[in-house]
């Protein structure tokens, strides 16, 4: 490695005092324009490198914020850090990010790491078989602000960004039942994750409003990744009477649903009405368009992360600790694969 | 901020001496294995926060590896990411992630951030309007290391992972010439990009070795987004006479032109034979299914971390400086939107 370029060299380059120099590269208002100047052209041109990293040391902040994720390869996820990394920048954060993998191991592991880093502050979407949140103690310990966004543990002492689910899929499920639906089968993921939980309330809350009695036949649990379409289709043309009513939990797997129906002849929304979840571009894509519902992914990683840097800034420190659960505006987006003609 | 635990805080604790504390911290064999438990179950009691952060200043090493990508919600570099963040959290690095939005300017100040930053290495995939390198300067007077991929600029001192671009067109032109294609369109984006750039030349060489003028008409430069299949359609529908074959470099502009000809009532294939880029889910979800061309996104993400770690380890330094390029294997899908009946 080359030799480290330090404000001594600066100020001998320019013929000028290292403590002008210094005062120059932080911007102190004593020096002239001209000088500081010179100064700055100086520096870029010997290559010197304002050493964050020390003054970090000594102010005990690393000006990075810690994020972690099941997935990174998410069309939610990647729309959730867009907004994150836009709204950091612009408060002068640095992101470092890793993925569970949906594990709690790694889960665990990341967590220690981002604490090692000693990040600012941790945003944390949960793996699916995350049923603690004990390795996160030295973060509350050492009052690091951990803001959980869209799968929140079910812990009062943390602050979750979140939609309503149960809301969502209580509207969807209205929405199936007045388009005539007589038996509508909810498609979810581990039900340990609390966004699959509270879908699977407003379920059975829109069923008992409207006079249906739930039947825990109709709930099936699966991946719901590209795959997924052929195993359920399997599982529901095999229920006796055949459903006709779909509400699945994410997009992806409504799409491959459709694929799957439509291969055995069956015809949507005609036979089976079919309702996805995040309103992904696939969603718009398909034949018939898929009813969804609509995710503020983006907006959700603006909101969490303005909330954490408030958070950082000490004016505000009161506000996060009294928040419990920042909810936004989600909504249902009524399409042709649900639409029944009158 | 609470008072920061010590090794003489632990020490005090199990009672025992500071330097046995900080040997059996480090892994010292000399620490009989029932003593370096009793330490460790101190240290995580107590909250004590091991101190990466100094010992990476001491070292002179972060132990971050930064990325920088055009823009972070988009399925392709969530592939990316997700194979780099896999790769560098098994060799024990931490990512620093930011996205340029497109812009030489944002990409400019990410590239000052990263270097103030004193990431280890850097790897970059290149703004749409970046025409130079001068940004990354600092970082190779220094000796750090810059890799790029996918988007790489025109320069022989640096080392970019990529696919080969105008192979990938040239096999697509190949294909629909055989198909019978006779008036071939091409969509890309920014020429400045090297990615279009050279899937141009795979384009016009495929043409001249089958014996086709290449005209410049048929080239359409456009955003490669959701909305851009109307205003492609548009274009192509007052062409005199219409093409017969649409090659289109990403598979959502491919996908959003499927759905405007279909609209217009013009036939896929048979009207109008049509091939994609990057086989994202989205070409297996829509009707008739996309040709399309394998892009190992998740793959590139893997090799240009590793690559990038091995030279960080001094042993490799040479292999990496003396490589210009690698290119990972990608290739022609053929389904249903470009296949015609014989």
């Amino acid at each position: 490695m080359k030799k480290e370029i330090t404000i001594y060299d600066i100020a001998a380059d320019v013929g000028l005092s290292p403590t002008t120099v210094s005062r120059a590269l932080s911007n102190h208002p004593r020096v002239k324009d001209v000088t500081r100047n010179k100064i700055l052209h100086a520096a870029k041109t010997l290559g010197y490198q304002s050493n964050i990293f020390a003054s970090s040391l000594r102010k005990r902040k690393s000006n990075s914020i810690g994020v972690i994720v099941p997935k990174l390869n998410s069309a939610f996820q990647s729309a959730v850090l867009a907004g994150m990394e836009k709204t950091a920048t612009q408060a002068g954060y640095n992101l470092i990010i890793s993925q569970s993998m949906e594990s709690l191991d790694k889960e665990i592991s990341n967590t220690s790491i981002m604490f090692n880093s000693r990040v600012d502050g941790l945003l944390v979407s949960k793996a699916g078989t995350t049923d603690n949140i004990e390795h996160f103690r030295p973060f509350f310990q050492k009052n690091i602000p951990v803001l959980f966004f869209d799968r929140v543990p079910e812990n009062n002492h943390c602050t979750g960004v979140v939609i309503n689910n149960t809301q969502a899929i209580y509207d969807a499920t209205a929405h199936l039942i007045k388009q005539g639906c007589k038996r509508i089968v909810h498609v979810l993921g581990n039900l340990q994750i609390n966004v699959y939980a509270d879908r699977l309330k407003g379920y059975k809350y829109a069923l008992m409003d409207h006079g249906f009695v739930f039947d825990p036949a109709n709930i099936i649990t699966n991946e719901l990744d590209e795959d997924s379409g052929e195993r359920i289709v399997e599982k529901i043309t095999q229920m006796k009477p055949m459903p006709d009513g779909l509400l699945i939990s994410n997009d992806t797997s409504a799409a491959s649903c459709l694929m799957a129906l439509k291969k055995k002849g069956i015809s949507v929304p005609e036979d089976i009405a079919i309702v996805g979840f995040n309103n992904d571009l696939i969603s718009r894509m398909v034949e018939p368009n898929l009813s969804t519902v609509h995710y503020p992914s983006y907006h959700m990683g603006e909101v969490a992360m303005k909330n954490l840097i408030n958070h950082l800034d000490d004016e505000h420190q009161e506000i996060l600790q009294k928040t419990n659960t920042i909810t936004l505006r989600s909504g249902l987006i009524i399409r042709e694969s649900s639409l029944r003609k009158p």
